[in-house]
């Protein structure tokens, strides 16, 4: 049976991703922080990966640390602003990813800060004025945490105007950038982030493969301590082969990014366009045009007997698509964001996910699997 | 120039590692976390790989829980063993990676803990005299943490002596054993441990690819908090490659383990032997024959100007050995081990660590090399 792919938020590695990793697998097995010429290999390996990426996204390579995925790089930046910076003041939303929520509420429950969580508006977007509310309103030293953009239902954060409402206010700023790092255009420069999270699986490279940015006025201690790999900031021997993997898939991600940005986004307009013309009720999350990842259709439909086995129907049809993220599968009561941006709703969300290895003919037949199952 | 590696603290992978970890990086791309049918094969394969290596440690499948490495093993049971268990009383030695020493002596400058080294005797073992003697007055509840053999001088601790002794006073357990997972038989039913941290490039595994055991009676919470993944126990999207190739190396180190023992044992003998015979003023540290590491060999040198730059002029000469640590290398003042186990020594120590892979040839070349050189 054909199986079609929707759910590119874990992406297949990219054709030239694997060949650039095999010698670190094979010849080049030397510890990076081995002086000898093993170990000189793997590490000039990774610090050309660096700098390879710190250019890409117009920062210093000593400002880029690896790390083994994004949920690593966001706790990392997050617990660490509270522990070592002073933060003690939280102000997030309730549709970020786990690994931003799940964090910070757990240091709320430890007494280490208070937590403010924005309002939303009526799709899913920050509310400014409520977050500047916030801003102006605290007088502790606050660590804001917003994700660059949603993983479920795609929305796109004005990620440079929340950057400079922290400026304004003197807030430190995270932003949970997995799911735009490799997929639009990003200069450091031009966003006031004190910390930024990454992840080279969200753009065809390797799973286990993360990044975080910390500005080079930030001084934080290491979440994971040990020895003095990635400059003292992440102990842990360092995986070459997802370092140079992180490196090659970004660079490829970042030379080919207006080809795949077309491309991918007829792909979802294709798919927004059939659903809504062919499948009675069909509604969407989130904004679906403007302001929104082009990788991401979150499709909902009415409740019933058929549409709540729809993921598992479709599964067994070939199509593979997720009823939210991944990270949240199996946990009970639904998707978090759906329920923070629609608490009135009682619908059947599918996140579809697309990537330049999609194609319309699969657009088109799972759009008729779903008519055929509804 | 032939080159002679004897760094093998950090290993080439095994023959059947890589093949295994192929289809993770190619056609099985799919996220573990996702319930569609790429999902559910990455999930199969890294539940496979666990209760393969539960059932040669003789755990539950359920009290394991694999990590990006070693390091953050280590890190998750100290930091969370403060945080959720309530120990206030950390024992340990001078000689611990420091991934150990590093987490507890931040802990202990936060003022959550405070912290015991022990004594240790003439050549690096616990004086297990004092361990006893600081468990007795210890009115506080207690976090050992002790390694299962030291990373630099070979010596192989009584895990199970420990063990007991913990037991004996109700303190918590955790074993750093990244040196001996691989290499030698663990029944963690005869060790009285409640985590125990491994890494699978020290056997033939990859890098970035590390093991926490926790003692089902144990409750932490995560120290890298986000989505469900490992049972709630290690957020971030599944390294499937890694934890495949976790797997096949440590079962083939386990099937093959005897054999190898003798044939590395032999190399190790050997080097001692010519090392002894041919070099002048060469000494050992730690214990060379009973009780350590048949991998690991730390030779030591009177200091002058050509032992100085011995290990420099080694990799020169295509000959790879370690000053101390690969973790530790860079660091200012040298090995941290050699210093607290020979306070007054002033001597030049180079391990050598073995592997299967090496040969009687490469021995005598390397000690030919080491005359030549002094």
């Amino acid at each position: 049976m054909q199986r079609v792919y929707f759910d590119n938020a874990a992406t297949a590695l990219d054709a030239d991703v694997l060949p650039a990793m095999m010698p670190y697998f094979t010849t080049h097995y030397g510890n990076a922080s081995s002086i000898h010429s093993f170990g000189r290999e793997s590490k000039m390996a990774i610090e050309k990966s660096r700098k390879t990426v710190a250019t890409l996204l117009n920062v210093k390579p000593g400002e880029l640390f690896f790390t083994s995925c994004g949920s690593e790089s966001s706790n990392t930046a997050i617990q660490c602003a509270v522990r070592d910076l002073g933060c003690t003041h939280i102000i997030t939303s309730a549709i970020e990813h786990h690994a931003t929520l799940h964090t910070v509420q757990f240091l709320a429950s430890q007494q280490k800060c208070k937590v403010s969580y924005v309002k939303l508006t009526h799709n899913g977007f920050v509310d400014m004025v409520d977050f500047e509310r916030i801003l102006t309103s605290s007088s502790e030293k606050c660590l804001v945490t917003l994700m660059y953009a949603n993983n479920e239902i795609g929305n796109l954060s004005d990620i440079e105007y929340i950057g400079a409402l922290c400026k304004k206010y003197g807030a430190l700023f995270h932003t949970d950038a997995v799911q735009t790092v490799g997929h639009f255009p990003i200069d450091l420069q031009k966003i006031n982030a004190h910390f930024l999270s990454a992840s080279a699986h969200k753009f065809h490279g390797p799973k286990g493969s993360g990044l975080l940015y910390i500005n080079q006025e930030i001084g934080i201690k290491p979440l994971l301590m040990g020895g003095g790999q990635e400059r003292n900031m992440r102990a842990g021997t360092e995986n070459v082969a997802n370092i140079v993997g992180f490196g090659v898939a970004f660079e490829y991600a970042c030379t080919h990014m207006e080809e795949h940005r077309i491309y991918i986004q007829s792909l979802k307009t294709e798919m927004h366009k059939l659903l809504s013309e062919k499948i009675d009720g069909t509604a969407f999350h989130g904004d679906v045009s403007d302001n929104s990842l082009y990788t991401v259709l979150n499709a909902s439909f009415p409740v019933n007997d058929k549409t709540e086995m729809l993921s598992i129907n479709l599964d067994i049809a070939g199509i593979c698509v997720s009823g939210g993220s991944a990270c949240s599968s199996g946990v009970e009561g639904g998707s978090h964001v759906i329920k923070a941006v629609y608490p009135h709703e009682s619908r059947v969300p599918i996140r579809f996910s697309f990537s330049k290895h999609n194609t319309f003919e699969e657009i088109e037949l799972a759009v008729q699997k779903i008519a055929t199952l509804l």
